[in-house]
């Protein structure tokens, strides 16, 4: 069984790329109305530049029934054209039991992601079901790059040597597979937890939301994040990337020309002695 | 402005219930396949008895798009027969930015639910959003009722004179809206954490899953979650309801069977000296 990790650690080296692309359509930004063959375009100009694409299920919901037939047919076409590229469902579910059942049966069975975001408030039992379906697996919010994130994540924990909360998840993630088959996420803003997070969890890959519009730093996030094989990381850009350019004729090249700028932004930031 | 805290107050004093059904179809489970049909024979069938129903996400999500359309739908009959009973929309969404505006487009204006679960480790960024739409409003995930919850939400959080991670939960959503809009998620199976938080947010509506199926003790729910109006919660079964009879013919009546005994077994249970 080849994992989801195992995927994208296969894709970062071919394609020497660590970028993920954020299919998040918005009808008041997209330079066309047809939410399909907006990513279709976005996709079709850019597989080649990227480790994965990760479709925000908001932006597809907030269309009803026709953005999940859109959100459907988009993972269908990556699979298509881009088959080795990892596909992540960020819709941030955390439920239990037979209800964390049915959000599993729609995020592997109906849209067939790879690998999807998840809230683990609830433990393991939340996570559980996303690892009954072979080598795909989940990431775990963990540290969040907004400043409401210290409401909540930055306090320390009794009794447990100064863990804070958001340690505390990624140590419960190391605990809850022993198959590589579930990662972190981390915003791009706080690159120096970034670096204690890596530096205690070396084998999690790490997805980080939050360069570009968001504010995030992008050499000092790649520096914090990635693995000592210089790899281990999705730099996430969505609006950055797929707004480039508000024009019908040219968004799609805009959206290409972004998304190498941001891959060698990434990779000049590599660490000399990584192997990439 | 009414909220929906104030129409689930009128509709459990002029119902004399506290029950929420939640509306969960399962294809493996319902005595019929059409999931529209099977929602509306349950809600035809019980909707003088109840306070609430809830529409757990996942179940139609694991249907495609069709189940959206399905959900839409079963909205729009409650709102047909039943305009005074709340529905909550339980998806536990939790994310920031145009994502979290995204979602609550979703909720609002798709679906049109009067209040949605959510999760709040992203802190008042992720639910700011839902408290744009006058007085609908969200109710946070806090302690819930599984084995896997005390894996994060039972930890003391330092310098904070003994908190919990789910009493700061609570505490932060008080914090929250002045408008009170805003309830908090308990599970039914830990009643004496759900008298404490009580005591420490009279004013806060709790939303109870995990009577019936999954084992929560009506009575001792009850008692501890009721306000000192002796209302303020919704006391939410599903499968206890909708499958109380595998039979095509008689499934309704069923589920008004169990409904009328959840609604008796409630009320039996509050304090003498409430007002209901």
């Amino acid at each position: 069984m080849s994992t989801w990790v195992e995927k994208l650690d296969a894709r970062a080296t071919a394609a020497e790329s660590m970028v993920c692309v954020g299919l998040d359509p918005d009808p008041s930004k997209m330079a066309i109305t047809d939410t399909l063959e907006f990513n279709r375009r976005i996709i079709d100009a850019t597989h080649d530049l990227v480790c994965a694409y990760k479709p925000q299920l908001a932006f597809y919901e907030a269309m009803g029934a026709d953005g999940f037939e859109a959100l459907r047919a988009t993972v269908a076409h990556i699979r298509s054209v881009a088959p080795d590229v990892v596909i992540v469902g960020d819709g941030k579910r955390g439920d239990i039991g037979s209800t964390a059942d049915a959000y599993a049966r729609a995020m592997f069975d109906y849209f067939d992601f790879d690998t999807v975001t998840l809230h683990a408030y609830l433990g393991r039992d939340s996570v559980a079901p996303f690892l009954k379906y072979g080598g795909r697996g989940a990431i775990i919010v963990c540290r969040t790059s907004n400043p409401g994130a210290a409401e909540l994540q930055d306090y320390v924990l009794e009794g447990t040597d100064g863990r804070t909360v958001y340690q505390r998840v990624a140590d419960a993630t190391e605990e809850w597979d022993n198959e590589g088959r579930l990662g972190i996420v981390v915003g791009a803003t706080y690159p120096e937890e970034m670096s204690v997070l890596r530096a205690e969890h070396p084998g999690l890959p790490i997805l980080i939301p939050g360069v570009g519009a968001q504010g995030g730093d992008v050499e000092a996030a790649t520096r914090a994040g990635v693995n000592s094989d210089g790899r281990g990381v999705m730099i996430s850009s969505s609006r950055g990337i797929i707004y480039a350019s508000g024009s019908a004729d040219e968004f799609d090249s805009a959206a290409r020309d972004a998304t190498s700028a941001l891959r060698d932004e990434i990779n000049r930031a590599l660490p000399a002695t990584s192997t990439q």
